[in-house]
């Protein structure tokens, strides 16, 4: 069979496994190279990204009515070529999954026992068409060495190991951090992108945070008469919404990350909620009283006395507070958002909420301003 | 001998267990419950974050002399607490590791044969004194599903099983994130740490670059007679400063993932370098057109005619230009300097860049406005 297949190519390759039944396509598929294996299991309609994809059909397969001496024969047998045989799938007539047993079971049983004896038909599959994020949170909660993928049916189509899950993961996080640093993931590592695919990944949010931030261009220019006024209002501004990015680029990253190991879950965002108001809060005052010692001290320094140091100092102090907990909150709360619309929670980047933060910070800012300084300033 | 240790107080068996040869010492842990190893393995001092402390001593290890089949009835006999019995370890007369050896191998063999027929004296181990994350490597680099612990006389004192490595990874990820958010990582998951400890893991990071922040402001004083003359060039600082930021962050965490995961070193920085030089250009020039045309746009739209329309826009698009350059430059070579200087890569946070960012940025705005505008605002 291995040798009619290697002399087709691929795309007749898959004609004939489509009219194969399931286990004797497995059993073509195991005589394949791997890389034969990665163009048939792409051509079969397992999506990218899908389990299907990451999956290995080297793996070895028992009946229930065959004894422990007749499996470890079969395992003698069948077992070079397996990915592992740490774990080894029982099926049933139809080749559905019925049950995994570890190698352990084998070596530690009577060889004259029946498979059967040993089953407790309790396993954990993944689907092939499921997404490999998938296998990843399932190792990572089971704590495997292999789990079998089956199709709709059932039928046991092949295993997924640990190793494979490590990479995956791996890459997973990766695409997690560009996304949260406000840029679309690389599809391949960094060293193997070109600048112009770098380029194409990072300039569609470069523009759009620059379009957002023309709203801070817009409400400045809504405060130009108190600008003009006092040109020292306008020092301030960096400091202040950098504060409140700042703040929300921690929370934002906390949620995010608390959220993909599902430390939490959506349903926590009131409790969330609470606590980001309560430790936004106690940071805002923290980093508040500092910045209006600062600011005063700052001032003081300044040639020539303008009479405003207490209030522009107070000013800024207050407007600290106020950026730092509205930072907080959204840099907490956007997360939610995304997942609750169906996107990626990783999307509230560290640049999407310090552009949010900078534009509400020149607001809270300027309205503090015009309350404190209104009369001191003509 | 597990009688007689379940007996003593911790202390004492540490007492007891440091007079004992080592493969003795192992016994006695094997026979103490998960809890009482923990506090022996602290106690026996591997540091915090060290291999030992992540180890079991649940495994079998057999002798070179034995055969496969005696063999087998040894891992029958002692395999049922094995964390593993997929990787059996051969040891000498000394308990030195000398070996590992696949469950596979025994079964595909004939039980006479020797051990050391089957040995190829080829093995990868890890020292129970190194770091964690050496584990995480060295997993990911070897593809294996356990990986045996030698102290320094090569004795054989654990295994570490890579489902222990997928949750330490993870860990070590979420530092890398926290760190990359500009805060001290947690030492707990976010949902066990209490408001006081995240306030203080949050406020460091928050004051310094506040007080980073303060340059800004002095920055800005220092162009006040501009900023006096023409009200209208504060309007577009926050923007320019923050698509520098952005543009900061991107490189940052490109470069920093790029290097934990190994996908460049540090001898790379010349090279990546290079890159970041050509596609900070290439972004800086479609931010800067689009900045330039945007702005000269936002300008004629404003009622009342200055007559600066062209020129400040072209300040507006030269200083992006100018703040993605740098951005993208300093995003990318500060995780380098950081690695050099001994620091963790991470610490090259987005609110780090972006503070830096923002300093340079107003220099470099202003000092284009001074150049561009000069004799056009009184």
């Amino acid at each position: 069979m291995a040798d009619v297949m290697s002399n087709l190519e691929p795309d007749d390759r898959v004609a004939l496994l489509e009219e194969l039944p399931g286990h004797l396509t497995q059993r073509v598929l195991n005589s394949m190279s791997s890389e034969d294996q990665v163009e048939v299991k792409k051509l079969l309609g397992y999506p990218e990204e899908s389990i299907g994809r990451l999956m290995t059909t080297n793996y070895v397969r028992i009946k229930k009515d065959w004894t422990v001496e007749r499996s470890l024969e079969h395992i003698r047998q069948y077992g070079h070529s397996a990915e592992t045989v740490n774990v080894i799938y029982v099926v049933d007539e139809q080749e559905r999954l019925i049950d995994d047993l570890r190698i352990n079971q084998f070596i530690l049983s009577n060889p004259t026992q029946l498979i059967q004896e040993l089953m407790d038909h309790q396993f954990t599959a993944l689907s092939a068409f499921e997404d490999q994020e998938e296998a990843v949170r399932m190792f990572s909660k089971y704590d495997r060495i292999a789990l079998p993928v089956v199709d709709s049916d059932g039928i046991l189509v092949g295993i997924v190991t640990v190793d494979d899950i490590i990479d995956v993961a791996e890459e997973e996080t990766t695409e997690d951090m560009q996304l949260m640093a406000g840029m679309n993931a690389l599809e391949r590592v960094y060293s193997e992108t070109s600048i112009f695919m770098m380029v194409r990944k990072r300039i569609g949010w470069l523009l759009i945070l620059f379009l957002g931030q023309m709203l801070t261009v817009t409400a400045m220019a809504a405060y130009n008469s108190m600008l003009a006024a006092a040109a020292m209002l306008a020092f301030f501004i960096p400091m202040i919404i950098s504060s409140g990015g700042n703040s929300g680029s921690q929370a934002a990253t906390l949620i995010i990350r608390a959220l993909s190991t599902d430390d939490i879950t959506l349903i926590d965002w009131k409790r969330v909620f609470t606590r980001e108001l309560l430790s936004g809060a106690i940071l805002g005052v923290m980093v508040g009283l500092m910045g209006f010692g600062i600011t005063y001290a700052w001032i003081e320094l300044q040639p020539g006395d303008i009479g405003l140091s207490f209030m522009q100092a107070l000013t800024v102090g207050c407007s600290l507070f106020g950026v730092i907990l509205f930072g907080n909150l959204s840099g907490s709360m956007l997360p939610f958002i995304m997942s609750k619309v169906g996107l990626d929670p990783a999307v509230t980047s560290a640049p999407f909420v310090a552009t949010l933060v900078d534009v509400t910070g020149i607001i809270i800012y300027f309205s503090i301003a015009m309350f404190l300084l209104r009369g001191l300033i003509s």
